[in-house]
């Protein structure tokens, strides 16, 4: 297939929008933004055998690499509208590429997003996605905003793609459900635009909880207090068994798991479970910001936990 | 460098502008667009060994992957705005990232351009970028609004970046001035907003000129006849001597030149030309658009002329 081949295949597919002038086609993208809407940009790489395991499905890479962008965008409180995808590609497969648009399309479709422009290269497999979204002045969910007292919470539950990413190796039929959370994570869109206005600071767990805690603390010049013991684990992972401090790894230093952490007052314990309930999404209190800096973790019996490894994943 | 140095390296060296609410460092950056504009958006990607030579210094590599993308904006007549970079590094080597930087935040500062968010991964080396420029609505240049009878222009000169691309390996000495055109490429961001109005369709020249204006008269419905003789050629062009078909080779077929191609109406010439005149840039008269498809070049002997290579740069 040649690069325009490629480009109009990829064209064919994607969606518009009313706000779309102009899509994939021409020098850039013209976009019409609402009046008064601020703009949320954010922009991420997957790089075979980084982000993604040599053998993950196109499919799957596909979701992913718009998955986590939309993160990013839920993080933010923001509603996604467009995206940009460049692909870096050894060779021009029509399947490859059919099953990679499959995957992130079929996420862009449930979001309402726009794939309007990019650009193919020759090279190795890499999949970079720029995503916009939109928010109202003053309401975008900031990582400097955490105040002393505010409760820590976490939506859904931690540590599925850590343990996924773990056993893929050495474990036949790792539970379907777990590797989906690795493989096909779901960005938490509608609960990030249902705190905007209700919750303080907010991050997406990627580099893993303790990391991602971290960075709204040195943002905020504040602290926090965990009990590891209370980070919420699905079905899936609890079915594994096996070691409490190998799933305590998992579920407070694994990434991958994009679910939103985030602080609001005590006073907005009602809000915030009012604001999440309507989504079909568990919201976990897991601790508190204090004043100091840094994370403190505690199991249930007081003692002080540390992760074993680096504390959330380091590309260097 | 751990990749949080790396990314407080540059967060230290961004310019800001006062349309920036959040730049780098929280999960999206929050951008205000002005009332009733359009957004202009574009996303390239330069990889090593494909677009640019090894051994490239890495403040030209910087300087030209954001100079790509402007150049997109240009041809849509576009002011830039806001940009963001996805860095993919083998290593994080703190000389190679400040030397990077020296190149895109030089160009960025010329032009205004905050850079505002993105990632770094490991990886092969790659260097993508997303533009974001600004557009009264109903003013970008667009691909398709080629008319018959409008003349076809091109700004400045074509066939110096190929030409230093020919002669890198094997000309000791390429003329310095030749190499720059390669090496730090000067988007036509002035002509671009000066052209907003005033022409009809533009493109900017980065696969070639004849596959470029090709992409012109597709978008358009529209076929173009070019004189190939005409072409616009540089001092150090000229000063190569030698073959002259040679010459037509790289100027209407080589890439990376990143002039504007435009097309306007006939009783535009004046206009044009004021538009253009404050700016210190050539533009020349190079053919007509026609009722028809394709492009079909002639020399000034009045034989068909037709590019000795695939046409275009082709990355499958």
């Amino acid at each position: 297939m040649r690069e325009f081949d490629l480009i109009a295949r990829i064209r064919d597919r994607a969606a518009l929008r009313d706000d779309v002038v102009l899509g994939i086609g021409d020098d850039a993208a013209l976009l019409q933004p609402p009046a008064q809407a601020q703009l949320v940009v954010t922009m991420d790489t997957l790089n075979a055998g980084v982000h993604f395991p040599p053998g993950t499905a196109p499919a799957d890479i596909g979701w992913k690499a718009l998955a986590v962008n939309l993160s990013d965008l839920a993080a933010m409180g923001a509603r996604p509208a467009w995206c940009t995808l460049s692909l870096s590609l050894p060779d021009a497969s029509a399947d490859w590429i059919d099953a990679f648009l499959d995957g992130f399309l079929a996420l862009a479709a449930q979001h309402g997003v726009a794939l309007v422009g990019g650009d193919t290269t020759r090279g190795p497999l890499s999949v970079g996605v720029t995503a916009h979204g939109l928010v109202a002045p003053g309401r975008a969910l900031r990582r400097d905003a955490a105040q002393p007292g505010d409760d820590v919470w976490v939506t859904g539950s931690l540590g599925d793609a850590a343990a996924a990413l773990a056993l893929l190796d050495h474990t036949p039929g790792v539970s379907s459900a777990l590797r989906l959370r690795l493989d096909r994570p779901t960005p938490r869109v509608a609960a990030g635009e249902a705190l905007a206005g209700v919750a303080h600071a907010c991050v997406d767990v990627s580099d893993g909880l303790l990391a991602d805690l971290g960075h709204i603390c040195a943002a905020s010049g504040v602290g926090a207090t965990i009990a590891v013991d209370d980070l919420p684990a699905s079905d899936a992972l609890r079915a594994l068994g096996g070691d409490a401090e190998q799933h305590r790894q998992w579920q407070a230093s694994g990434g991958d798991d994009y679910e939103l952490c985030f602080t609001a007052a005590v006073a907005q314990r009602d809000a915030v479970r009012a604001a999440l309930s309507p989504l079909d999404l568990a919201c976990t209190r897991i601790g508190s910001i204090v004043d100091g800096t840094g994370v403190l973790a505690r199991t249930r019996d007081g003692d002080r936990w540390q992760p074993g490894g680096a504390g959330g994943y380091r590309h260097f």
